[in-house]
């Protein structure tokens, strides 16, 4: 049946970043919605971030576009040189191959709940803007880079 | 700016179906969030459906993956023999050439919001479930299903 039985989706907390990359992550859980109802064209999660969370390491992809839809709360988008408030209701797009690293930071008091949208392409890479990581997401390690990898990450 | 600034998004009204199949769709309003932000992997609509209406003829894709979210109020999700009620907080997947098709209808006294994300491929084909309706998506036109034009639709 199409309909999605949320209560039948595990809700996966934390991010495969190596430490320390990992930490302002740790308390975001993802429920992969599009993995449920059997879809592979794009993803589709639904996610909870408390305050103080990341939604990720800034970061771009070079081959998917994305999308964010607010459902609850309030998220500071950053960018390159600009930071955009989120309320319930907002949406962004952020197309592939931008070179502008994206997140959403939690500073609000009250956990934030959003659906975000990526499309999927063997190709793509994501880059990582404030750091030195990236990664092929075809396989999703997280790498140097210089494309040596992250201990545990092998 | 990634983010979507909604005021300057255009509802449509209505859909491109030749008549009488338009009735049922005629108050369904959408917003093109998707393309608003520049995406060309996947569609995402912001779509309102008042009192009565039909989110779409029950259809399915053979290259499309769909997705639906529900905002705000009731919809029954109408398949080959079953329906399912979806409410504010439900989600629906619909993978591609599944021969399923599916459509929603607001029986609810109240108008309907919803997300509904596609993707996008040049060689995807609609094929109506309960009418003699099909549509090649990548030129918008909608055709029996021997491959003739409705009028208006050459």
């Amino acid at each position: 049946m199409p309909r999605i039985d949320l209560a039948s989706v595990p809700g996966r907390k934390g991010s495969g970043y190596p430490a320390p990359f990992d930490a302002p992550c740790a308390d975001r859980t993802r429920r992969r919605l599009g993995d449920a109802g059997g879809l592979t064209d794009f993803g589709v999660n639904l996610t909870t971030l408390p305050p103080g969370g990341w939604s990720s390491q800034r970061h771009w992809h070079s081959h998917e576009d994305e999308f964010v839809y607010v459902l609850e709360g309030e998220l500071v988008l950053v960018e390159d040189g600009a930071e955009t408030l989120l309320k319930a209701g907002d949406s962004a797009a952020f197309a592939k191959n931008s070179g502008n690293g994206h997140h959403m930071i939690n500073r609000s008091p009250v956990t934030a709940r959003y659906l975000e949208v990526g499309s999927r392409n063997p190709d793509d890479v994501i880059t990582c803007s404030d750091i030195d990581m990236m990664s092929p997401s075809s396989d999703g390690r997280f790498l140097h880079k210089d494309g040596t990898p992250y201990p545990g990450q092998g």
